[in-house]
């Protein structure tokens, strides 16, 4: 130590962060050593599932484990957003404990959709400070959104994901076998995403979606077209998230269509799914950018059509101002002060309101509600 | 997107981490900018304090916040090891709901001891996945060793520490004047720490403690020859944290005395300091360390006189070799698969035991136990 007593001590280190999102096509072929290839391939695994997966992949998964002769835990969990809770996570964190893993060599496995990959990556955050775990996404929102980037989290006290962690996986890595065993309402949920990233970023992708969207959820992304549809939100969320990976900047792209969503979704979490919330609020923001000039009436026209050619099957009795108001009041918490509303300005772009007045969501809603009315309507030569 | 779909995409950042380490010996005078320096220096602050603080320091903490004009929300926790579980760490979780903080710049602020401060770390790591704090330690503990650096958790599920994260705070605020108020046994419970440090690092901190430790505790460490032991403990400390701050590398020398000390502090939550526990850890590595002939027989007699001459009380009533062997296969799980025990090699220098044998623990406590009874009686001439 220097004579003179220091004042203060300076810590700044880097933190490196390193995964790989990889197509798996093969994943739990029991000759496949890609999932055995992250950890001592010889350890233990703790693999958590939940029901669904159990139920219609569970065999597949055991078969890999006992064929290759590793000692795996297979836990089954209940999925859906009500079971995203403190209970849950204390459960999965009880149930690691009860099978000890080495630290650092034995990743924590999660196969399941968005909820299940969510909860599990913060148990793995958080146990004993952190183990390494692989996310395996089984829901086309895992594929293109939940499972890539690092925010993990639970829902707490009524609010969605109130505790997480931004935890950065070993790897996801993704199997596209899942996806034809999802019923036709969980592919177009993911699709709301993939829409909501090609309005704001990606002209190319949304005309990919308004030419093979319908066909690639009718083959279950199965086709070329489908996979390239896939390929572009998965490159594309990945060049959102990266440069930003803890959201250092509250400006962020991504979350167009997340911000009345947030309230709905909570209130009406039987209801409603993550991907239909969001597609609510993509089409509430386009009627406020169309009024405010900023969408043409041709560009909100083409947002419309593909909603309507996916028959998503919105359920438009969900909206209410109130609601969808105090949820922004929220999101102006969570974004420091600042509304930082994504408003797209023309398919493909977008920029960010800081000034969305209650006068000015009423009458998106209204329009909105009208604009549905008229759709369902015989249509009538202007 | 390439025409060739990608079979894999990268992640490749580094996360910065940025934090200071400050003596603030005025740091509640309502003159001083220091605490508001950090964030919003107008906005509202979280501020969470345990029982005992509150008690003899509340009303200075509050008058600082008031005469600032800050809107501040104190929040008492009781403190204690015993509490140190997820029920409170929910409570304050659930009381950040009720005093909505913006999410960037109000830093949570966390005033207390160790256990305090690791909640509270914790709370702040995982709310919004992640809410910026400031440690104020206000014991020697948190002073010399559980504020300086990352590590966050609360007890569960029976383990310490079991829950938890790396997360890094705003920066750590050293306000000395909490010392004066601490009982003895909280001032000798962080010289524990220091001991620790000293013999596997630095034997000129070793010999300061052998000439002032008895009388920096005596006199609150308020003497320059007890600011330069503190501030040896400090600089020493972060050199070993800083460079492994998540513990990348699991052979770690702050861990000595904290192998069979896990096992019986969680086992005697009510009856042992973390402090206490560590130093019964050292002497019983020492007694390990000189029977394998790593450290002479006046290396180890110098670290029981110094141990000695603090009238540290310690209950050697605990030592209890099944519970310390069951510790030591528990750390085995969580240094993924070796032992890597920190064993002194002289005063100042260690290195790692990956073989320590359940016959050389039992040795050492019938050694240890014979040493102390023999300290206790009246000396004989050989």
């Amino acid at each position: 130590m220097s004579a003179v007593p220091p004042q203060r001590w300076e810590v700044r280190v880097q933190r490196p962060i390193a995964y790989d999102v990889i197509k798996a096509p093969a994943l739990f072929d029991p000759a496949s050593d890609l999932l055995m290839s992250f950890g001592n391939p010889h350890g233990r695994r703790f693999v958590v599932v939940d029901g669904t997966v159990d139920r219609l992949h569970g065999e597949r998964i055991r078969g890999y484990f006992r064929e290759r002769g590793i000692e795996a835990r297979i836990q089954v969990f209940p999925g859906g957003e009500e079971h995203k809770n403190s209970e849950i996570y204390q459960d999965i964190a009880r149930a690691l404990d009860a099978f000890p893993i080495h630290r650092r060599d034995e990743p924590v496995i999660a196969i399941g959709g968005g909820v299940l990959t969510d909860v599990v990556a913060f148990v793995a955050a958080s146990y004993r400070r952190g183990v390494p775990h692989i996310k395996v996404p089984t829901t086309l929102m895992g594929y293109v959104d939940a499972a890539l980037g690092i925010k993990a989290g639970i829902n707490f006290n009524g609010n969605k994901n109130r505790l997480g962690a931004f935890e950065p996986p070993l790897a996801v890595l993704l199997d596209r076998s899942f996806l034809p065993t999802l019923p036709r309402r969980h592919l177009v949920n993911g699709v709301c995403e993939i829409i909501k990233l090609a309005i704001i970023r990606d002209a190319g992708l949304f005309q990919r979606l308004e030419r093979d969207a319908a066909r690639a959820v009718a083959t279950c992304f199965s086709e070329p077209a489908g996979e390239a549809i896939l390929d572009g939100a998965i490159g594309g969320m990945l060049e959102e998230l990266v440069p930003n990976l803890h959201e250092e900047d509250l400006a962020r792209r991504v979350d167009f269509g997340h911000t009345f969503s947030y309230g709905l979704e909570t209130r009406h979490e039987h209801r409603l799914l993550h991907g239909e919330a969001v597609l609510l609020d993509i089409l509430v923001s386009t009627c406020i950018a169309q009024a405010r000039g900023l969408l043409s009436a041709f560009e909100a026209d083409r947002i419309f059509a593909l909603v309507e050619a996916l028959d998503a099957g919105l359920d438009y009795g969900v909206l209410d101002t109130d609601l969808m108001w105090a949820s922004l009041l929220d999101r102006v918490k969570h974004r420091n002060g600042l509304q930082r509303v994504p408003m797209p300005t023309g398919i493909g772009h977008c920029l960010f309101l800081n000034d969305i007045s209650r006068a000015e969501l009423d009458a998106a809603v209204l329009a909105l509600h009208s604009r549905i009315k008229a759709s369902h309507e015989p249509a009538i030569e202007c």
